[in-house]
């Protein structure tokens, strides 16, 4: 059975729904950040990055969200998450997916994990004073040039969803008016809406803003 | 024909050997970014996000390497770039790809680009002065923990390689002591043997460290 590693608030919510939407055998197993269970040995040698999503699988662990989604879609092929068989549509998909990961989740990153990248006090302030800034271009893209509607790729639910929702849900705490992004509410709405969604937010204690 | 656009030290060139390796037709279309022409108007109608590279298609235009990578894999099955129809296989191919654009790039990217993410001269400063230990961190994973030898995923020459390879042309310049790093120099080396990646190299004009 799959086993997904996940802490609260994080981007492994994206695998969670994409696991449920699936309707996979998995074990969903919280790695308990307050203690940085993340850092402890055994954790380690899951994942040697130290950080949640990890999802082990009867060939070995997998990380990284765009890999895992990617993953569930392939192997799970009846769900339809992924257009899998037409080259394009499946790098559209993945196109956003990397957006997701080297732009946008790396944006947010700068306002809670800014000693990452400088060792310097009024440099990591600096950082999180950027990050509404930085959020709200990202996010201006998505809504008026990336997401097609009613889903990421259009007619078609993907794996592109979950992930956006997931990202998405950290708008509000990082200071961007969400207001000026109807499109995004409207589509965080909409995946509400959804069991599959429910189950995995009701399950990591996920708060919708 | 597909048409990719790049530009010279940029991590299109992971994209353009991979095209090499394909035996794609295509044709290589340079964006001088000594100009800002990644910002012209017509540029931006090809990409909004106003970087390399970008694939312009039969269907459309593409961006984001492990994206353009994936693409290439699939549209041309015959050349065998990734193993695309193994699950597991092609998640650890994605979680590799996935770890250099999220993580790696974004390293190297805050010895340059640091004013994405602060305003303040002094804190792009403190980031520029970090990046040495954060490559080298990064790389360190690469070395002992990723790269199986003797190529990225093994035996198999995938769609990682060029990439790995491409990222790599920067360590040297980012203050990383790759005396460290003997397995990721020996595939440096071994890449630099390939026809293809002579050929994009060679028409890029990249400098090899």
């Amino acid at each position: 059975m799959l086993k997904l590693y996940y802490a609260t608030g994080t981007c492994a919510l994206a695998t969670h729904i994409a696991l449920e939407e699936a309707g996979a055998p998995y074990e969903a197993v919280r790695v308990d950040f307050g203690s940085r269970a993340q850092r402890d040995p055994e954790y380690l040698a899951i994942n040697p990055k130290g950080r949640v999503p990890a999802l082990v699988t009867e060939q070995g662990a997998l990380t990284e969200t765009p890999s895992l989604l990617l993953f569930v879609a392939q192997r799970f092929p009846n769900s339809n998450l992924a257009p899998l068989a037409d080259p394009f549509a499946l790098a559209q998909a993945q196109e956003f997916n990397s957006y997701l990961c080297s732009t946008v989740h790396v944006a947010h990153a700068h306002g809670r994990r800014g000693a990452r990248w400088a060792d310097d006090a009024a440099a990591i302030e600096a950082m999180k004073r950027k990050v509404p800034a930085t959020m709200t271009e990202c996010f201006g893209l998505i809504e008026h040039k990336m997401l097609k509607g009613p889903w990421v790729m259009g007619e078609q639910f993907t794996i592109c969803d979950p992930y956006l929702f997931t990202i998405g849900t950290w708008l509000e705490g990082d200071g961007v008016d969400t207001t000026k992004l109807p499109r995004v509410l409207e589509h965080r709405k909409r995946m509400l809406a959804r069991p599959a969604v429910q189950n995995a937010v009701a399950a990591e204690g996920t708060q919708i803003p």
